[in-house]
């Protein structure tokens, strides 16, 4: 949450003539992304959003994130729509960082959603499923399976200090999920992340979904697992608010109906994706990146959320 | 360049409830300012800047500022107007902060000013100052002649750390101050931190006068100075730059006519300033703000300036 790399009027001016979207009016550093620094610019034509890609994002990834944003955005789907250059480039070079100019979203983020926002994100979720089907790209995700196991046992001893017996629990969950993981579920491109602070809204209607960084292909109903340990929790619940729960899941199922398997398998899918957030906040805790001005996030809430669905896969 | 206070959209949508401005569409919190945490507000009405005043400036000197900025927003002159609320106030609280919602205004800031900017930067202060003529409040500089001997003496012996010699030149300049400071030269209400960054432009045209919270009441010519040693010298040079050194004396003339005795005493107004952000840098850097996530500014570009106004008085 803070911008990393300085870029001055001057450079910016200069930056914005290789496309054709007006002249400079404005241009605020905003303090939105984790790893990157982003600039919300106005020009006489519009607003835009300039992403410079910092540390953790590979430049190798960057085109599958641009096609897919502007996959998106000509499905009609409410993401950032990237801007092509006059030559036709999207992908830029500014500051000696890998760039990119979007077009703006209106939209704020619910820090607390209510039900009838956690039904919206759940149909703009499945929408996101059904308008990539024909998206063509690949990517695997880098904080999948192989991470989880690698990453419980790298870690593993040190999680009792966050809480106790909780080694234990992140080990069984870890041997559970490896050996009842699905070879056989339908896939595609998952956002992977859809936390309430990546999809802007304006009261119930979404008018964003962004931050597609982590954004891979996998399998679609681990995606709604991200999306209800993500929004149906209160913020250190152990249990989940039963209406958002609902919620999330007819939204989803209002666009795309889930199929018996991928409903049999959501406790284990939302185990594994409460694996994925306790291990990376876990890891961000124990080893903050260099010169990361990014505050670790709480790695006990998702903790609480492993222990909940661990103790129904046994009930 | 952070922002420090969090603020829902939930707290953020009740807080506008306060005032008749329309409802929320968007917020970014934006890297801007030293030491307070501001958002960027739109709402189905305009845009606006939500300001919490954080560490360093004092809740008892708000009034003053507020009142500043909208007098001079009565006047016509490009600053943030503060909006009042539906009771008629503009000061607020939220989240525990005294708070403030301004208007937004266009335009960028130069990092490396033209001599038209120049121009156009010196007749906005000068105008600033015919247009506080009849601003009635009154705030001491408390970055101001007894500050300055004050901190020289507090700090000394640790300038020869940064730059030999540096020691012996401070204490030279801060005892010629003492000694030449003019008892009796036109006052008035002086924004005494007129850098690039505080000042809005479009092309040549000034858009916005911004950071008022060092605004105190003081000598006019002094205000013309930190102007010049903040635009006029290249970033790290110890010699001004002569057409830009003399668009800002004469973009302030053609405005407000300067006395004889202001001119002539421009060399040490000119000394003075580069002293009190040598010594404000000087201090930063010595002794952080604790958790200051600011990256303390280089007082060395101030030592430069310092030198070159004692050889030109010495002269």
């Amino acid at each position: 949450m803070a911008v990393y790399t300085q870029i001055s009027a001057e450079q910016l001016a200069l930056f914005l003539a290789r496309y054709d979207v007006g002249t400079l009016i404005s241009a605020k550093g905003i303090a939105e992304g984790v790893s990157n620094s982003n600039y919300l610019v106005e020009t006489t034509a519009a607003r835009f959003v300039l992403t410079l890609y910092e540390r953790r994002i590979k430049d190798a990834d960057l085109p599958f994130f641009i096609a897919l944003m502007e996959h998106l955005a000509i499905a009609g789907m409410p993401v950032p729509r990237p801007i092509r250059d006059r030559s036709g480039q999207a992908l830029q070079r500014l500051e000696g960082r890998a760039a990119c100019l979007v077009h703006y979203l209106p939209g704020v983020s619910a820090t607390m959603p209510t039900v009838a926002q956690c039904r919206a994100a759940g149909q703009a979720l499945a929408r996101m499923h059904l308008a990539t089907q024909d998206f063509r790209h690949h990517r695997a995700n880098g904080l999948g399976p192989d991470w989880w196991s690698s990453t419980a046992a790298e870690l593993s001893g040190r999680f009792d200090t966050l809480a106790e017996g909780l080694d234990a629990r992140v080990a069984g969950a870890s041997s559970r999920i490896e050996r009842d993981w699905p070879s056989s579920m339908p896939a595609g491109i998952i956002h992977a992340d859809l936390f309430p602070d990546n999809v802007l809204m304006l009261g119930d209607q979404v008018t964003g979904l962004i931050d597609f960084y982590f954004a891979c292909t996998g399998i679609l109903a681990y995606d709604l697992a991200v999306l209800l340990v993500a929004w149906a929790f209160p913020a250190d619940g152990s249990a989940p608010h039963e209406s958002k729960w609902r919620a999330v899941i007819d939204g989803y199922c209002s666009v795309r109906r889930l199929l018996p398997d991928e409903e049999r398998l959501l406790p284990l899918l939302c185990l594994a994706a409460s694996l994925r957030f306790l291990l990376s906040r876990a890891q961000d805790l124990f080893h903050p990146a260099d010169g990361a001005l990014v505050m670790a996030k709480d790695p006990l809430p998702f903790a609480r959320r492993l222990q909940y669905f661990s103790a129904q896969l046994d009930g």
